[in-house]
């Protein structure tokens, strides 16, 4: 029964047009720190950025013949707040992940709306194997098997990161242009391991919804999912009961004669395949990720949302629910995440809800980034299900012919331990989360140090405070933007002081 | 005229066997913080390690099916003094460099001396690539081109060290026991940079003669030759003169008629191939080698030395020189390099002084290793010289194929600005450095912050501090392993401290 599905926990981007983007500059005048950050339009005279690309080398961590082959990794640049580097000026970097880098732009205007008032020049940079930065020439060679997606990593990753920001300061003339790397999801990761491994190349980082420790145990496999039941339950009781209940309600259904003919119909799928399991999986993929976007502002990241959306949901299915059709409930909230817009007639149920990137994310979920989060307690909005590490692991054999390396990433940046680990080494890095992201179990919820801080919304989604600001923000989303200011200010400020003083 | 050779500034490991290893077991009371360590002599009951091998992974960066592969690495392990997982007792990893690990056991002593006095387990780790650890099956194999040689790296054997160090917790049930990495050289090198990018793994490095700063021009290249040139100076300026002129006598001598029989019988050089050129490498390597290993105890590092080599060459060319003999006094001091035991009766100059690991160093000295040291100023002790990047790309081509990565170096480590830089990241590094040592001019000299300390010894040549312990040694040396293994306790109380309380 129900759905085994391994990889429908993808990560996400807040990718958002909600917000406009003004033209009036609002520039900052000289003295960066005199003045209290405020959420602001944007300062983009005409566009957010050019586009460029960089000659990057395949394989920074060996010498044979095939690490010296090249590709072409593009950046997104802004300088028009840039002060420069005879100011010393600060460039701020976003780690970009798994996905194209103008997608990942749109949704993250925090960077761009903070470079005005630091003078900060912006440079969003594409991750290997993703967007336009793609090895051997183009998607289908790089794709096509392990021997070319070998190159895939989160360490290739970042020694891309590195080698770009030092080439590119050099070619600015900005080697003393202080560097803050941003990131959100696994960029967000990226961006805390960026600091963590190139203290000499960023002074800090601000790591937004980096679940950094969900590896190896070290978060509990359940916690993902209790972090969905919580949501639903928070919102109202009954919906929480109304969704834990559909699974078998669905699969008794589909095994009565005619069962799943009702069943398209009730939920107005297109004529194609319906099986209990494909639909199970559909409505689990519109509640998982709509909790993810919880957000209190409409948000566009890979379909349209209203504000509060899983509010919405639990409205549609009490509403329903009270009026004695379950079914019609299930399938208002699922019309939220997938036709909020009303355009869609019918849906495919094999249709990716998700289809940017997976190719990339696949590899990497099925190599290094063995993120635990597909158990299920017996309080589980979803189907009680263990956590399964034998079923992934032959997944990725049987779909890639390579073994994962589940204990590699904490191998190679820890997790255990965290907080003695970094109460004693490191410094300059922001965690944020939002207790209402399902990632955020495996965040880092607990200030380890004064400059290592956690900073955590109760009523957060994932990286929501990396989003365009806008004028509905609720007041505890400003609050975690300017705390955020506040810190990178005191970061830039000690880099001066030091400059100065050394 | 003149050598321009390259190559002949290898690393070099302290090797000696002179101070002999008790069996009187010294074991310290539980009490590890009560008592000031001594010098003490050796507390290992029959012999010094047991031979252990780990299935190590090729590459750790790349996950195509080659990266797979893996091979037996090797580990020498002593737990005679340890006190074990129960206690959480410290674990003491030297990080191999580019040699047999078995004659860099016998080359630091120190580490085997504190193991009782903390109840330690002292773990030598072979580096890829190097004595019996050596992937491809073999060493024809492994280093016959590029393709296997690439795998070669410095970042891999840091991958390695984590790798197996989390294993071999793992396996002792002592994840708890704090680690400390030990290195000197090259080791040293790799020791200061695990501590940096494996924070997690080890609480502290003791980073001995670690030239981290000679890349990328951050240490002039004439630092080496200058303090070649100061070391002989120090002991006398006519000695510095003589060996200085030398360069040019030897040349005019060989274009003299039956020039090149002279030299050879002044030099003794065995019936073979002689040229100004080889003689004056020869020369070279004998006073650069003596310059490293100028240690105040006789030595057996590559060659067997007295105390104070730089002090008896200089004593032999001033001797003779005052007898109007110059190429005897030259003649002399080679000889205290390559002949202190009076068994050769004649030199081979084709013959390698350094044959250990040679191949391997070669590698990475041509690809990532690319440290500036090659430079002579108009005072230097040897022929006034440019260091040439482009002679030394060169070589690597033709010999291997492949380009140097002449900034790899310090866009993964770092090394510039490295004060402002590890004054706000980083902790529990120790840096030693003897100022006779031609590497300490690539050194870190100067305390960075409170725990990132330097130590630096006047008297002191290459990693010194990691011999074993005699008692002939010199009060400063004394002083200098006490003022680290005070060091040491700091950071292992501090551990354990905050182990109670967090």
């Amino acid at each position: 029964m129900a759905f085994t599905a391994i990889f429908s926990t993808v990560f996400l981007f807040v990718f958002s047009f909600a917000n406009s983007i003004s033209t009036v500059n609002t520039r900052f005048p000289a003295s960066i720190y005199s003045n209290e950050w405020k959420s602001q339009s944007l300062s983009i005279a005409n566009k957010l950025y050019q586009t460029k690309y960089f000659t990057q080398t395949l394989d920074h961590f060996n010498y044979n013949p095939q690490s010296y082959q090249t590709f072409q990794q593009r950046y997104l640049i802004n300088d028009v707040n840039w002060r420069g580097p005879a100011e010393n000026s600060p460039i701020f970097i976003y780690a970009g992940s798994e996905g194209d880098i103008e997608w990942i732009t749109q949704n993250n205007g925090f960077i761009f709306e903070t470079a005005s008032y630091f003078g900060a020049l912006v440079v969003f940079i594409e991750h290997r194997f993703y967007g336009k930065s793609i090895p051997f020439g183009g998607k289908e060679e790089a794709n096509k098997n392990a021997s070319t997606f070998g190159y895939l990593s989160s360490t290739q990753a970042l020694a891309d990161y590195a080698t770009l920001i030092i080439d590119l300061k050099k070619n600015l003339s900005a080697q003393g242009s202080p560097v803050v790397v941003f990131g959100g999801s696994y960029g967000g990761m990226l961006a805390a391991w960026f600091r963590l491994k190139y203290p000499h190349v960023a002074i800090g980082a601000l790591a937004s919804s980096a679940p950094i420790l969900n590896f190896e145990g070290i978060t509990s496999p359940y916690s993902f999912n209790d972090i969905i039941t919580r949501d639903f339950k928070s919102e109202s009781e009954s919906c929480y009961r109304v969704i834990k209940g559909s699974w078998k309600l669905i699969d008794d259904s589909a095994k009565q004669p005619g069962g799943l003919e009702e069943l398209r119909k009730s939920f107005k799928i297109c004529e194609n395949y319906i099986s209990a399991n494909y639909l199970e999986r559909w409505l689990r993929t519109a509640y998982v990720n709509t909790a993810m976007m919880d957000y209190p502002t409409p948000s566009n990241v890979l379909n349209p949302l209203p504000a509060y959306p899983v509010k919405q949901m639990c409205r549609a299915i009490d509403e329903a629910t009270a009026a004695g059709d379950t079914f019609k409930g299930l399938y208002g909230a699922a019309n939220i995440y997938y036709n909020y817009t009303g355009n869609a007639t019918c849906f495919d149920l094999k249709h990716e809800s998700v289809q940017f990137g997976i190719d990339g994310w696949r590899w990497q979920a099925c190599t290094e980034m063995i993120l635990l989060t597909n158990g299920n307690t017996d309080e589980s909005i979803f189907p009680p299900s263990m956590y399964n590490y034998s079923n992934q692991a032959k997944y990725c054999e049987d779909m890639f012919g390579i073994k994962p390396r589940p204990i590699w990433i904490t191998t190679e940046f820890g997790g255990h331990n965290i907080s003695s680990v970094l109460k004693r080494f490191g410094s300059n890095i922001i965690f944020f989360n939002g207790l209402r992201d399902p990632w955020s179990g495996g965040g880092v919820l607990k200030s380890i140090s004064k400059s290592v801080v956690a900073i955590v919304a109760r009523e957060g989604a994932h990286h929501v405070d990396l989003r365009f600001s806008s004028e509905e923000d609720p007041e505890w989303l400003q609050r975690v933007r300017r705390k955020e200011i506040k810190i990178i200010t005191r970061w830039l400020k000690q880099y001066y002081n030091d400059m100065a003083n050394l």
